[in-house]
């Protein structure tokens, strides 16, 4: 059952839930509860009264007493003045009556059981059987109508399924995403921290996630470069204007922050590469001889996001993007996206990710009917989706196609990746752009002497940085394969006996190019062995008497494998290949 | 003679040129003319002409001839009033005398020959016999009193010397200095860009300069990081709060950028890194045991520069520091801060600077009674600056010290690095600070379980990327050792037969990790080796006939030294060899 049929059932729910509330707390003030994607929610003023998780178990036993007298839900319309009396007593439902009286809608209060609530409709018919398999979530903060202008009131989330397996199922796969959380592993493997001084949505990387951001950028700047890439270097900020002649001021204006007057300039913190590529572009001639340009950049970008939608790093202020603009003569641009599926699909398979499984291809299309929307130009239109359709066609999975989803100047093709929870995200995006080029007058001079404008391919081959960070702190729970993690080997002395000879197979390890660390405490081993598995470390080296006679390594896996004595070579030869095969 | 001594000459000089302008161009209006550190200038109102380089041998001759009737300088005091009359058609004038007269200064006038200019004094006791050994230079506009609300006026440099050999000596430094400056070699060579469309002061790195943007980095961050430091990664912006708490914003504010407000929060770009490195510090506790924390970054940064004041890559409105703050136990500061000198002294090494000859050490001390420039603790100032002058008398070269230079946080090592006009600038800085800890309660639990306060070591090791780039531009005149050459060798195939064997030689280099092109240009050997030569390319491979038969390459240097015939994996090994020297 997909979430769609699931609607009415949660909305329902929803509706179970406000009535228990009422119950055990009368004077608490029902704002708005609608189904979501996993479940429901339901905006509650309370009042003096904290709610927490406590209150849960106490809320879900009476909403199963009350579900038992609940028939089906009855619908009566009624008139604003009615159901301003009606709520005389609720703020909220006050507001939005007014608001859809206004709007001419017609008003309806659906009732089942004793508890009467006004609502569009939308449920199931037989409360009493269908609202069994159901479990409060969380609670969180959520201002009245999303605005940090009004009240902050209480949510609280809940799920409910049609059978008490699914139920199980769902729970399971939110306590293991919750292990995973990134913003939990983040703190406990210490790869970055939030500072109140600092400021919201501004992570700061520890040496450890500094490592994984590292080790992240010079594979995929090698890759790239290797596959012809030119990687540049541009400001993150720039004149308004810029963003002015790309189009996208207007667009994005709200996610952008605000200008700054420098000098007799306006200047603005940058929301993408793509402007700034193409006055790079222009700044001398190009020749055919020359084309495609494909240049590439980890380029630090910044978006305005309010503080509510802020979350780990995933939506963040200010992050690290793997951008590239190639700019192509328009019969090569089908050859280009080619290989652009073709160097994601490598990241993906160094991720250790499937094709097929962890990630599909979306063919995302504009509206020809919406031209506010999407730049205007038919033909245009229907020449670059068949091209990327055609790239699709040839790519050895399916793909499927979604409307309305495209840039405003182009049709693109997205990656979309399954997260621990079982969702999809758009990973990356690969772009098919005949705008930019008239905007910006790019141009170059062709075989016949002529100039002759290319297009461009938009292109994120990691993604975000710290978006990539957060999916890969999840996919793997922190244990991240060799090649990522930020500390590879980690050395285990017995002893402080055993100490000179640990220094030197972590000189060896280092100068070898290991990421290696010793830990030098006077714990136990065993507590030493926990704490790196803790940690998360791939590899320990334990050395004690027997190895130092035997001028070898006692190596152990963090998943408990003994390896038996290797020698610091066969060490290493072992780490370096499993390092340059991505495991 | 030093350049204070030439002052009473070059300001004499300026008399003369203002002499021969007013004679030449009667209707021009004088504005300002002081002596500089290398000659004088003149600022002068033409109305409506336009001066170009081309009127200079017209006006040096007008010079010569005029000083010929030139007896001593006759000094005569006048009232506001008769200067006013006397300057009445000079509106530049009659602002300074209002401005002198306010402030109660008595006015002066001094004649030479038949020329009258208002000034304080100072010059040469016989211009007929001293003023010979002058140039015009260059003309520049120049705002009124350097504001931009003010008229633009024109200001013509030239130089004056005591004797002709002098002169010469200076002229021939210009020219050099012209030549290897970087803002032309850097599109000569095609290594970095501006554009008005991005906006002033902000250079996009061309593929060439991101090239050796990414092998100084890479250099720097693996150095430091076997040098036991952490590389941390901080967000470029912070709230201004975190500047309020460090004390930067009231201080700094000039140089910093306006305040964005972003939701409910007031943020602004970083001017410097420190607060950060203090935020994450301050995320956990910290022992003794991982004292020092050493926290490095290669740290975007901002600042307000006025645009009068950008000068290609050297004075820019964003920059990368490869920045550094050492937490240390104030027991370990000066340990720590030799280590620094020893690693800043390994990258000079590594650019082939050597110290005494290319760059010196200065103490830059406070000042103990001015309490609003410098932090006021006087035990503090005294012990810091004696650590420092305790490091620096046991380094291998003489030092010098310098008042009234500390940053307000306490005294400070600067690396005097001589540029290419001969003169000396500040490289890279070593603070000893003994205030931020204080500011932001920095602390770490010792030995006895009680919290401490640490010192912080504030260190650049590599300065700003952009202005060590410019440096290494100019020092090398383009011409980079093989390890820091953007493109490390060009392989010119003679002719279209010799491509296949080429392009496989492309290949090997560059799976070699060597940087490689291949000019498959349909010009001559002749033109091809001209051209790799004017880009300043260390090595050429040309490959014909007899290097496909022997399987080898034939190998030539920019400097036209011919290598004979080495087969790839000797051509190889000889670069690999000479990239780990640093050659």
């Amino acid at each position: 059952m997909d979430n769609k049929n699931l609607e009415p059932l949660r909305h329902s729910a929803a509706h179970l839930f406000a009535a228990a509330i009422k119950n055990i707390f009368p004077e608490a003030k029902l704002a708005i509860g609608p189904a979501i994607e996993d479940g429901f929610y339901y905006d509650v003023d309370y009042g003096e009264l904290k709610i927490s998780e406590n209150d849960f178990s106490k809320i879900e036993q009476k909403m199963h007493e009350l579900v038992k007298k609940w028939g089906e839900f009855e619908k009566k319309e009624i008139t604003a003045d009615e159901a301003k009396k009606h709520f005389k007593d609720n703020p909220y439902k006050l507001e939005l009556i007014e608001e859809f009286s206004k709007k001419g809608e017609k008003l309806t209060i659906y009732r089942s059981g004793e508890f009467e609530d006004l609502c569009r409709g939308g449920h199931i018919d037989n409360p009493k059987e269908a609202l069994k398999h159901f479990k409060l979530l969380s609670v969180a903060g959520a201002y009245w109508r999303g605005s940090e202008k009004n009240k902050m009131l209480t949510r609280v989330y809940g799920t409910i399924f049609p059978t008490k397996s699914e139920l199980e199922n769902h729970l399971k796969v939110l306590e293991e995403a919750k292990k995973r959380d990134h913003r939990k592993l983040g703190r406990d493997l210490d790869l970055f921290v939030f500072s109140d001084l600092v400021g919201k949505g501004l992570p700061l990387l520890t040496p450890k996630g500094t490592t994984l951001k590292r080790v992240l950028e010079r594979f995929i700047v090698d890759e790239e470069l290797k596959r012809e890439y030119l990687h540049v270097s541009t400001p993150p900020i720039a004149k308004v204007d810029l963003y002015r002649t790309s189009g996208h001021y207007p667009y994005y204006k709200e996610t952008m922050y605000p200008p700054m007057i420098v000098d007799e300039e306006e200047l603005i913190l940058r929301p993408m590469t793509c402007p700034h590529h193409f006055a790079l572009f222009k700044s001398r001639p190009r020749s055919y001889h020359e084309m495609p340009v494909r240049f590439a950049e980890i380029s630090p970008q910044f978006r305005y996001e309010k503080s509510g939608e802020l979350t780990g790093l995933i939506r963040v202020r200010t992050f690290l993007l793997s951008d590239a603009h190639i700019i192509t003569p328009k019969e090569k641009a089908k050859e280009e996206i080619i290989k652009v599926l073709d160097l994601i699909a490598y990241v993906n398979h160094a991720f250790g990710l499937k094709k097929g499984t962890d990630y599909r291809y979306r063919l995302s299309l504009g509206d020809r009917s919406d031209s506010k929307k999407y730049y205007k130009d038919d033909k245009m239109w229907d020449y670059a989706e068949n091209i990327l359709r055609e790239v699709l066609k040839n790519q050895d999975v399916p793909f499927y196609e979604a409307e309305n989803e495209a840039a405003f100047y182009g049709p693109k093709i997205d990656v979309q990746m399954k997260n621990v929870n079982g969702k999809e995200d758009t990973a990356f995006t690969v772009q098919y752009d005949f705008v930019m080029p008239k905007r910006f007058e790019l141009k170059f001079i062709n075989k016949e002497g002529v100039d002759e404008e290319p297009v461009v391919v938009h292109r994120a081959s990691l993604g975000a940085f710290e978006r990539t960070m957060a999916f890969l702190i999840e996919h793997f729970g922190g244990a991240f394969p060799l090649w990522l993690a930020p500390v590879q080997v980690v050395i285990l002395p017995i002893s402080d006996k055993f100490q000179d000879f640990a220094l030197k197979i972590k000189e060896t390890l280092l100068k070898s190019g290991i990421r290696c660390e010793i830990d030098l405490d006077s714990k136990t081993l065993g507590a030493k062995i926990r704490h790196s598995t803790l940690q998360k470390v791939p590899y320990m080296v334990i050395i004690g008497e027997k190895e130092v006679e035997a001028n070898k390594c006692a190596v152990r896996t963090r998943e408990g494998k003994d390896l038996g004595q290797l020698s610091i070579n066969e060490l290493i030869s072992k780490l370096k290949e499993k390092i340059e095969n991505f495991s």
